[in-house]
Parts: structure tokens; sequence; C-alpha cells
């Protein structure tokens, strides 16, 4: 549904929506069974029984998401309109808190000598060398023409900065010729908005250079994936909700963010988020519940400790159930089978419990299952539409 | 597909197509079994396991549709595209007939005193008195500016009024106050368009209140959803059909003339219509069947007649199919669960007969057996290019 049209049908009420994402949990078969398949999910299948299920695109047939675009889908956003730049998605994984006035970029510690980029990571220097120089560089740039200057050390040779003030733009080429051996590179503005923002980052260059200028091989910097804080109608605004996510790595924390979530503290297990879900529960109408780790192991290609973490989250339902949710969607935003040690393409479970679903014959917590599901195969980004319909938060359209 | 496309495809040819709509049909289980799986329905079930089916959203998932934009869709009309204001439906409803000329609003008869609406029901007057007034007006005030005005009473405090004349437009806010104890307001333009509408309206409502300055409650009127008659293009344009509706009840032969239906006379039940149906089968290549009261059953939360009202449908069937129709559709506008006394947003059962169809494995007329239809999940508004290419009236798209 047009996110304007949807927009005249939301209505507050008191009931409450859960969205349970376990990130990546989709996969492929090992020995005839996916991690989802191979997981013991007694409780899970028992609400797959009672309820309705279907499949999830991420953002469309064939396509992988990214992390960004696949949260936006599930939070009702279409991540085809809503671009989150590499910059900021950096940014937002180290725990930077980003205002709309923000343009973050990555940043590569390099090499140079006099006329070419000889090493673009500067032989991956010891993230500890990598943290001192940051600190080298916060103190000694603290703003540039009134812009303010904020960077964050990453792992090896990676940082990532913001550049904050007003009227800045995020759309730059990258300062970073790409093959070693090439002269360095400027930042360059690919709109003419973008010419101070190129500027000041151009000034930063050379700036972190005099800073640098005693240190090997640490002694320049590249900088990638400018992009500025997205603009995003919040969900209050677009779905009449007021979210909370409970999410434990910070680059969710801050996606849940940019859709105008409140964010709860937590610990690192699933049980620690069910107990902020708990604590929490009487101040939200909609919680982000997530859960990394069946992407970590996805990643890692480890399928037994995927579905070590599947299991541990069927433990948790009827925990999260003794709420007594209005709407429960249980859900993913991509697929990361361990066969491929990667996101995928493949759809993404999708089960909905409520009072008003009407049933289908579907009874295991499993992809293959999941073909065969009420709810049919859509987009992610649908799935707003249908938790709201679900907890009578929609108006009825036309008379 | 677009219908700029569809229209070049379309050809007129002696095939006959019947729509049969049983209006909010889906349900929801109630101890186990929806409306539709409660019902004994030998011949649609057995019309079911020869032919292919599949599910509709009305507007799109999660989405309630009313009736106005649930029957564009059937119709073959995108209907968020066309609009068809609050004042229009209820025109439809009472039976009145508008022009393209015509703005149409709901009227409240009111109580007010020198600064204040004190009642907005007017104490709920008898519809006896409604009349008399209505009357009463409809004498005093036949135009208003070569604007001619037409009134119409309904229950209670309830009337409806068409302003009739050239260059009208129907963009303007409702002459409510919304709440008692503040002052009376005029219908305000929304567009510089409307703003002689709006005048008439207000010289309407004056002229009202001299009419009705001797009564008490009811001395003055209030006015809302103004809408005009919508512009919509006709099935023969459209889809090169020569289409009838066959139904009871005022709204819907209103939305079917709004595309440019011939309106058959017919009588109450199931089987006066089919009658009616076989009285003008010769004269038309298309036929809108409309059942209401699987839908008025359905928002009392009478399951039983529900189910009653599907099977006196059933046994029309073999009626039905002794003329031979070469596509018969059996399907609904949006469903209406008894469990929910209202429209919902759960798909519709859609059940396509022709003698080309790909046959499926379902064998049952059930919204859970639905899913696993050939028809697959598909908006209703794309049903028209289903039923068109069945019966053999769309040409190849390209060579």
């Amino acid at each position: 549904m047009h996110p304007e049209i949807l927009k005249t049908l939301v209505t507050k009420t008191d009931s409450k929506m859960i969205l349970l994402v376990m990130d990546g949990l989709g996969g492929l078969p090992v020995n005839g069974k996916t991690e989802v398949e191979a997981a013991q999910t007694p409780n899970l299948d028992r609400l797959v029984a009672e309820n309705v299920c279907g499949l999830t695109d991420s953002i469309d047939r064939g396509i992988t998401a990214g992390s960004g675009p696949g949260h936006l889908g599930l939070f009702g956003y279409d991540p085809t309109e809503y671009e989150i730049g590499r910059g900021v998605l950096e940014a937002l994984g180290v725990g930077l808190e980003m205002t709309p006035l923000d343009v973050a970029a990555r940043g590569n510690f390099a090499t140079r000598n006099e006329t070419a980029i000889t090493d673009r990571r500067a032989g991956r220097i010891p993230t500890e060398l990598n943290k001192k120089l940051c600190a080298k560089i916060a103190d000694a740039i603290p703003e540039i023409d009134g812009v303010k200057i904020i960077i964050h050390s990453g792992m090896e040779h990676r940082f990532v900065v913001l550049f904050r003030g007003e009227g800045l733009d995020g759309r730059i080429a990258d300062a970073d010729p790409q093959t070693p051996g090439l002269p360095p590179k400027l930042a360059q503005a690919l709109a003419p908005e973008a010419e101070r923002t190129a500027e000041i980052a151009n000034t930063f260059i050379r700036k972190v250079e005099e800073v640098l200028k005693d240190e090997h091989p640490a002694n320049t910097i590249l900088l990638r994936g400018f992009a500025k804080y997205p603009d995003i109608p919040n969900m209050e605004e677009r779905f009449a909700l007021t979210p909370a996510a409970i999410a434990t790595y910070p680059m969710y924390r801050g996606l849940a963010k940019l859709v105008g979530m409140t964010l709860l503290d937590t610990g690192t297990t699933v049980a620690d988020e069910v107990e902020t879900l708990k604590e929490h529960w009487e101040s939200f109408d909609y919680f982000f519940l997530h859960v990394k780790k069946t992407d970590s192991y996805g990643e890692d290609g480890n399928f037994e400790k995927k579905v070590a973490v599947i299991e541990e989250v069927d433990r948790a339902i009827p925990e999260i159930l003794s709420m007594k949710p209005d709407v429960l969607v249980v859900t993913a935003d991509h697929s990361t089978p361990a066969l491929l040690k990667s996101h995928s393409w493949h759809p993404n479970p999708y089960l909905l419990v409520n009072r008003y679903i009407r049933p289908d014959e579907v009874t295991r917590f499993s992809e293959r299952a999941f073909v065969h599901g009420g709810l049919g195969r859509f987009l992610a980004k649908d799935g707003i539409a249908l938790m709201l319909a679900h907890a009578q938060k929609l108006k009825k359209f036309g008379a």
C-alpha cells in the first residue's frame, strides 16, 4: 500500500505488537535440512500450527539485502526509496550517535610517498595504534570552518569520521585512488551543493597528514562512502506507533533510531532482551526485538551454532507470549545460510501470531513448510500493514 | 496490467462472463471453521475441483476495503486511483440517481441556539418527521443560483442532498463543528475551484434554517462528506464490454452505474436475481450479480445465517451454469467475518470457471484450501484481465 494512503488509515490504539527478528534466519540445507529445519523448535512449531505464516522477499526476488535495507523493509519502509549510505551504516555500526546535520565517511589509515598512495591499509596497523592516532587527530582537529569533526577508531586500519554542521551534503566521490601506486585522490563533489563539504573533507585530509607527518606507515588517510544522515519519516508519523528497540549490536540500534525508535538498554543474551521487553512493556506499543547471532554464525559458516541460537530463541517464546502481545511477528531481515557464509536472496520465514488470523495448514517452523502459508509470499515492507491490520490499528479504506 | 495497455488488447466477442459477488464472503473460524467452510456447498465444491482458484486482496495486503473501493477493484479499476467520496456513496445507497454534474453531501438535522450547535442529531428525530421536513425543504428551495437542489430523507436525523449544476466542485470541508457546544461551521472550499459550490452550500444551509425556523429540535442542518460524482471511464470504453448489473441494494446498483453498467430490475432473493440473469442473457456480455446478505449477516455477527446465504447461492449454481457462461467468477469485494462483525482485510476466495483453465489440486470451496489455488494470490483489480483472457477477449501483447 502506498505510504501516503496507509498514513491516512492508521489509528492510535492500546494494542501492542512485537517484531522479533532473527537476523539472517533463513538457510540452505546441509544433509537435507536447513538450519531452521534442523533446530528443535516446539514452541515456534505450536505457534505456526495455530497461526498463519508466509515468506517475504527482503527487497525483491533474487535480491540479497544488506542489513540497512533489510531492516528498513521490516520497519515498513521501501528500502529502494530510502538509502542508507555506507558511511552512515558504518557510523551506526561503531555506535556513533548521529544527527540530521551529519555527513559520515569510512576511513582507512594508509601509506603515501611524495607522489602516490603505496599501501591503502597502512600495513593493517594494530587496532591499538589506530586508537592512539584517532585520539591525536581528534585533539588536533576538533573542527574545520565551523564544522565539528568526530572521529571513531575501528579495527586495524579502519575508522569512521562524522562532519557535523549546517548545510553539509553527502554527494561526494571517494577520496581514494582504489589502486596502490596511483596519486592520492581528493574528495570530489558530485553536486554543486556538496562543494563546501568536499572542501572541508579535503582540508581534513591535509590537516591529518600534518598530524601524521612523523608516523609510518600510517601517514595519510583515505575517505570513502560519504553519506548524509538520511531523512526518513519516523514510525510515529508514518504508522502512529510509539516504537522501542531491543537490540544488542550498535548497527541495529542505529537503524532503529533512524526511524524514531526509543533505544532500550539491554544485555547480550536473548533472555536479557526478553527481560528488557517485559520491563518496558507498558511504555510502548511496538517492540523491535533483534537477535544477531543467527546471522553471525551463518556468516561464520557455523551451521550447528546457528541452529543452537534458533533453539535459544524458541525457548524464549513462552516468556514473550506471557506479555500477551496483540501481534507477534517472527521473521528475518534476510537469509544467511551457513552454506554460503554470507547474506543471501532466499526468502524469509514470516510467522504472524494474532487472534484474528485466518489459519493455514502449516504446522512446522520451516522455510519449506512456509511456502504453503496462508499469507503467501510478499515484500517485507508490506508486513507493517499486516501487523497494523491484525492489531486493529487500521481504518477501512473508503466507505 | 496497466489499464492503457489492457485497453489496446481488448476485443469485442460473443463470449459471456458472469461476476458473481458474495458480498463480504470470507470469514474467520468459529469452532475451527469459517462461514465458507461450515457451509455445505456441493455445487461450488465440484466447480472448484474442475476449475481453478486463488485468493485476492481487495486493495492491498492488510487493507480493509469499503464497499466502494471493494467493488471498483472487482470491476477492474484501481481503487486507489478512483475515489468515491462519502457523499456519493451515501447518495447511491439511498438510490438517488446521480449525474456527472452532481456534488453530493450527507446531511444531519441538528439543533442550534443563537450561538452554537447544541445537538448534532436533533435528538434523533423520527424518520417520519425527517420525511416531512425534507419535503418542505424540497418545496421551498428547488434551486439556488441555477443549481438544482435534490434532497432525499434517510433514517432518523440523516438525509442526502445533491447539488446539480455546471462547474461544481466537491473539494469542500464539512459544515459541521463536530463537537456540540461549538458555533455552527460554514462549508469551506479546499480549492479555489470549489468556492462557488461552498457558497451555494452555505446559502442552502441559511435558507434551510429559514424554512425550519419554527421547528424544534430540528432547526438547522450539518453537511458532511461533500463529493463530486467521480469521472470513471466506463467498462465499454475500458474493456469493450456491454455490462449489466443484477443487484438488489441501491448502493451496489449505484456503484455499477458509475462504471457504465445497465441496471436490471430484479427481486430480492438469489433465485430472483438468477431469473433476471436468464431473462437478459442475450443482451449483455458481462453480468455483475450481487448477493448482499453474506455481508449483512457478517456485520450482524450472525455466523449461521451467513452460512445459510452461502448455501442458498450454492443451490443457485446449477441454474447459473445452465446459461453456459464462458467465464464464471465467484468471489467477494472484501471479507466480513461474523467474528469481527465488520469488514476485514483477509483475502477473498476467487473461483474461475472456464473451459481453458489450467487445473489445480483444490477440491473444496474454502479460504484455507484456496491458498493452494492455481491462480495464486493477486489484487482484485487484476481479475478483469483473467476474466477477459479466459473469455478469449484479449489479443496477444506484442508479436
